[in-house]
């Protein structure tokens, strides 16, 4: 029976570079490449034996590149991750980036290595296109990079129409959208892009302030533009932790919550699976993002065909920062 | 120059075999040891080559075994533990057990595989000890097993002690301990202890409650508790989140925290690196613990001599549920 090895002998080439060609999983030369389809023909090797042989030599690891674990949205993410990796037969191995180009670098060098088979990455620093590549086994969370990499996010645009809908649902019609903006492009400015569009729809009026990072002190930022806009009743926040900045601020200045004024955050990620949300929020769907973002990658090192872009949509949680409906 | 191959030779086994001998770090039988013995004597081979050739054969991978990722204690445990192993050339896998012991065991496989390196453990599922050998290289985290496997822990009898003095001198002196205990024996029980052994040497009332895990609803066990001992002024909770039910039901019962009661809590852990620590609690040191964890693994990977038994000194970190020392 004819062998990988043989194959790689044939085309004269290593055994690494017979799998990278046959399930498209690595950077190969065009030349390279036309010789080891070249001598597949040549030896009529067949497809089942490429399935098996290729097996032998996964490390059946995936990594994980995030800023920190030590974060309730990336450790709930993870913990996900691992989930699915482990009901699919795989490990998972983490890596806290700290936002240093340099970790997330040596993770996409063992990657084409093929130390690790697959990379999932949740990135916000600068520089990094130029190593990754579309030919290289990652899914990417939330960040597009310049290259047909494939990325998972929540449908963010979406989450911030449903943000105004509901505000203006529960009564509010004079409002303002808090955050912060990334020199890194990535999918989080399309929440105040949603909230735009729909508060036009709706002809609310509206403010927006947006910081660029890193933000020194939110609370003061915060606190200065609530002072300076009395009159806003609705507020969406970029995310929980601007939210709940918010909430205490609004309470600081002696205003009720949601009497007075109405806060919708984003995330809505408890730091357990035992603790409860409390305030109103657009949930992001991170036991969905997480499986479908194994599942992509999976479909990749296995050479399958997948989406680009793969979009979750997102819900409104109603917490205690929203009137009822009624009541507004 | 004598290889680690012709150790293997001379005693006829493999060379994974003539590595765990060397090194101490796998199960290996007492017939097969003598073989290896043997040969390295009849060979004359050197440590120093033993170093070298050893070195080869790591995966440079270790594992950690928690219970779950999207927790603020493990979560921030895997992010330290992932740091220091970082720093040493180590790659970190993170299993979430969900307390199933299969999948743990699982793990422990494949260290006796060496398939990984080493495994950090924090697990408190039943019937692990007949799986865990001391000749592995593993650490566990605050459970003690019947082998003399190395373990980290924080000092939590002293952490008991030092809530009670930090209570009394306070001005509290009808103290109560409530928590829960789990059938798995583990170092937590040891904060009741200290609790106990400060209160009489105090000569203040005390009252504990520790109820059975897996417990059904925490909220109504404190609600009875402290409708029953209305006198309790001061009380030392098993961990924060017990600490915050404790301040949340106080409240709701019209007491003033902590001008009424003083509550202390276990833990000292926030969810992210941003968030602050509020209330008054006996502080962890995760940092260092994942730190020592590391190390003592690294050693026992290398075949050194470390300690059986890590125990790391606890703080109290004055928040806003204790009054201020000249209040008390």
């Amino acid at each position: 029976m004819v062998s990988i090895k043989d194959v790689a002998k044939e085309a004269g080439v290593g055994l690494g570079t017979v799998s990278r060609v046959i399930n498209k999983s690595g950077p190969v030369k065009d030349s390279t490449r036309v010789k080891v389809e070249k001598a597949i023909k040549a030896l009529n090797y067949k497809p089942n034996e490429v399935a098996r042989s290729f097996k032998m030599q996964q490390t059946h690891s995936v990594a994980l590149i995030i800023p920190t674990l030590w974060h309730p949205f990336f450790s709930k993410f993870a913990y996900h991750t691992e989930k699915e990796l482990a009901a699919n037969g795989y490990k998972l191995i983490v890596c806290n980036s700290q936002n240093e180009a340099e970790k997330e670098i040596n993770y996409i060098s063992m990657l084409e290595k093929n130390k690790i088979d697959g990379l999932i990455t949740i990135t916000y620093t600068h520089d990094l296109d130029q190593y990754i590549s579309s030919h290289l086994p990652i899914v990417s969370i939330d960040r597009h990079f310049t290259q047909d990499v494939v990325y998972v996010t929540s449908d963010n645009e979406t989450g911030g129409k449903v943000a105004v809908k509901e505000l203006v649902k529960r009564g509010s019609c004079e409002l303002a959208y808090l955050g912060s903006v990334s020199a890194i492009k990535n999918e989080s400015v399309k929440r105040v892009a949603g909230f735009k569009k729909e508060a036009e729809l709706h002809r609310c009026n509206y403010h927006t302030l947006v910081v660029e990072e890193p933000v020194k002190d939110i609370y003061k930022t915060v606190l200065r533009f609530l002072e300076d806009h009395p009159k806003v009743d609705g507020i969406f926040a970029m995310n929980d932790k601007w939210a709940k900045i918010i909430i205490r601020t609004l309470k600081e200045l002696g205003k009720n919550v949601p009497q007075d004024v109405q806060v919708i955050g984003y995330d809505g990620i408890t730091s357990s699976k035992d603790e409860e949300l409390t305030f109103s929020t657009i949930k992001q769907p991170v036991p969905d993002m997480a499986a479908q973002a194994v599942q992509a990658l999976i479909k990749i090192i296995k050479g399958k065909e997948t989406e680009q872009k793969i979009v979750l949509p997102v819900t409104f949680f109603e917490g205690n920062s929203t009137r009822s409906e009624k009541q507004g």
